[in-house]
């Protein structure tokens, strides 16, 4: 293989900078506006492409070109044009159809045995702090915290009369679990027969994290908004690690089973820790997340495995490099 | 040049560690009680200065010194100081005028267009939430935030009585935007003749940030307070990184066309991230910021242009090099 | 020395690797649910113990091993036992026992004149916010925030009611001071004869952490409560350095007065930064603290020592090992 085609979004400086110090080229795609980022960095030296429809994947891919799956992808070529398009795909092609649909990734976590947040099928159910969210999520801001039907009723009411919704069984109940929220990020190797722990963030969201710093006086009838706007790097206790990877492990064979031949490469696990020290998971992307930014300069916890610090977008490079020498691409393209 | 005369204050130790790897001497002063810092670290090979008056900066001229703006220099010196001192200094000198007087400072933001807080120009107008600010800012105290004119009005009663202000319309009032804040650090560099994008940081406020670790009903009448007491690193969402460096370009085409020949070397925009994914600018620096000490070890963003981390002392150091070598000091000394 | 055996607890993969790093062996030993972790990570080339009972730490100073104590040896072995072991212990033994004692270690903060919050004898006399903390925190769990000295008495009646305290006056009551946390982390070398600042971190609690990320109107009666689930890099500003090394160098006078020699290797100081910009320091640790992990890259404050950065783990071995060449080890294991 050539080099890696990746969508100009959320991780694209990691990826790109990793598969050219693997050797490999990097062939940025996405609409005019999200390209001039790249022409910035003079040591990242990616072809540039405007994307305007699916030929440009079959153009790459004739020219030996695969695609990295990532959320930008997915929202701008949608899940089911990843599934069909010619062009290799990084990792496991079909999860990007079960992590777009909230009832395949809940089984998808209920096969895997995750600790989840109850979840209510009907809004008279909800007998705690519940959070509602809207399909899609309208960019985090189609969510409501709050411990009143009433409330999610009002509010339900008021994004049908906007046309936001149609049905009110589109919205997806979860308890909110009250914690520290971290996000655990994972690299499963068909390459090394193994599941690596890569790191950990937690994300700066708009206005959640800014309500926080005014006092109750000034925050009035302010609602908590969930707008990602950043990420923080964060270093879990210790005793906490082998939870994490356990749950990760988990994760892994539950798709072995449900999507053969399971997930390949960077996955995230996105948890609460309560005060009882267990971590609870409300959401899985299985693909690499905007969250490995925090390790621009390269993660501690890949140099667990590898002896040096590196970003996920490098081991994923390195992953394909391996493969390519010991002949195993299908392993890792599919 | 020899090398660099850098007050005792908020970014020294990068400054004299950045001018040292370069091959430029360090010279480090200000009051005694602040240059004991300096002596505690081996490879901080700084010479030390009391300094008890400008005769000081004179001689280090003579020497072959030139100055390092910083917070603490404009605070301790006073701006019209700077101005007129014989010494060299690195960057625009009379940005310091600027930066100190909030009607030249919002005359450069408007004219670089940045998006901004609405400012209120009397008490009576305040209608939403606002955040007040007294001249000087009297360390990071000198804030209420309110979204009642009444309050205003008893505060800056409480104030004149104290003495601490004379005129009502020193304060500066300013809508309160709820949001993430989020710092971008720029170096605009003459020799390269490009903006280099240095990294972010999220202040930690005492007592803003301790608020936030009670609950309601512990809080009670207890108020915002912004004194800085360090600085946390973030990575934003990479869709924001054009965004900012846009941010960053406007205001250098700002500084041109109102001080020619326009900012040189690093300075910040402070700002609030929205729902909307919009930074709003509320605060500007035209110098290096504490905030960059969160990449003590190295921003990895400036390893995007250099291929590999320094910080922004270091960054500086490298500008005053290259100009020598090429030349072009007068480009980056003024 | 041969090696150093490690508790399979809070900082035992720093500490591993530093050892090992510096040419020495390392022994993890811990409970077999502890010990899994320390076999995923193929750089980490330890051998591994079950603990059952102290003859194992017997064994190990036979074949030449020294104790690292860490927050788990204490809490696991309990300090009488790390203050009779035959085994070498890295540090000053005893310690353990001080750090374990609120009375002799308020004595100890209070010898090294550290300003502390103040501290309440009984319950009627608190007039202010206060934090009631249980002997031994019950993991986290065992404080109450609060200004009502009524509140407190029913806390206390159902503590009792649930078996988990006694006697009422084992309960600590201390001022709570509103500010933002810092926790300095240091290292006192006897090799170098002086005391080094390694580094810095803020905790994440839950729920105090998760509290903050809702609304006033649903956080409803939920209490703060502050089990650590992991830590964050925080950088001082530069002013406060200064200060926070002159608390330490006091910190380790008073040890010596009290506990001859001293304090030898990493200690913690817990504080609050007020915004009079003054650290108050409300804990210590005499040991090396989970907040080191931040540092897992290692810590750009040891490279201002050392010109390169290092884990506190690290720091520990390569005293162990300039003590070995200089024939001094007696300063460092006692």
């Amino acid at each position: 293989m050539r080099g890696a085609a990746i969508y100009a979004g959320h991780s694209a400086i990691q990826l790109s900078l990793g598969f050219l110090e693997e050797g490999f080229e990097a062939a940025i795609f996405g609409p005019p506006e999200r390209l001039k980022l790249y022409e910035r960095f003079p040591t990242l030296k990616a072809r540039l492409h405007q994307y305007s429809d699916p030929s440009l994947l079959d153009s790459l891919a004739d020219e030996g070109y695969f695609l990295i799956p990532t959320g930008g992808v997915v929202e701008y070529l949608t899940p089911s044009l990843v599934e069909r398009v010619r062009i290799p795909v990084f990792g496991l092609r079909h999860l990007v159809r079960w992590e777009a649909d909230w009832s395949l990734k809940t089984r998808l976590l209920e096969e895997a045995r995750m600790p989840m947040p109850r979840r209510f099928r009907s809004i008279s159910e909800v007998d705690r702090l519940v959070i509602a969210k809207l399909p899609g999520a309208k960019g985090g801001r189609g969510y409501l915290v709050t411990r009143s039907p009433e409330e999610i009723k009002n509010w339900l009411k008021n994004l049908r009369e906007q046309n936001l919704i149609t049905r009110e069984d589109d919205i997806f109940l979860q308890e909110y679990i009250v914690g520290t929220t971290i996000y655990a990020h994972y690299f499963q190797s068909p390459i090394m027969d193994r599941l690596e722990l890569t790191g950990f963030d937690i994300r700066y969201e708009s206005n959640v994290d800014g309500l926080r710093r005014l006092s109750p006086r000034n925050i009035g009838d302010l609602k908590e908004g969930f707008v990602v706007t950043g990420n923080l790097q964060v270093y879990p206790r210790e005793r906490l690690l082998e939870e994490f990877i356990e749950l990760g492990e988990k994760l892994v064979e539950a798709t072995r089973r449900l999507i053969p031949p399971g997930v390949i490469g960077p996955f995230c696990l996105e948890t609460v820790v309560t005060e009882d020290l267990k971590p609870i998971v409300f959401e899985f992307s299985g693909r690499i997340v905007a969250g490995t930014n925090v390790y621009l300069g390269g993660s501690p916890y890949l140099a667990l495995y590898w002896g040096r610090e590196m970003t996920v977008g490098r081991r994923m490079a390195l992953e394909v490099r391996m493969a390519m020498e010991q002949g195993r691409l299908g392993e890792v393209l599919t």
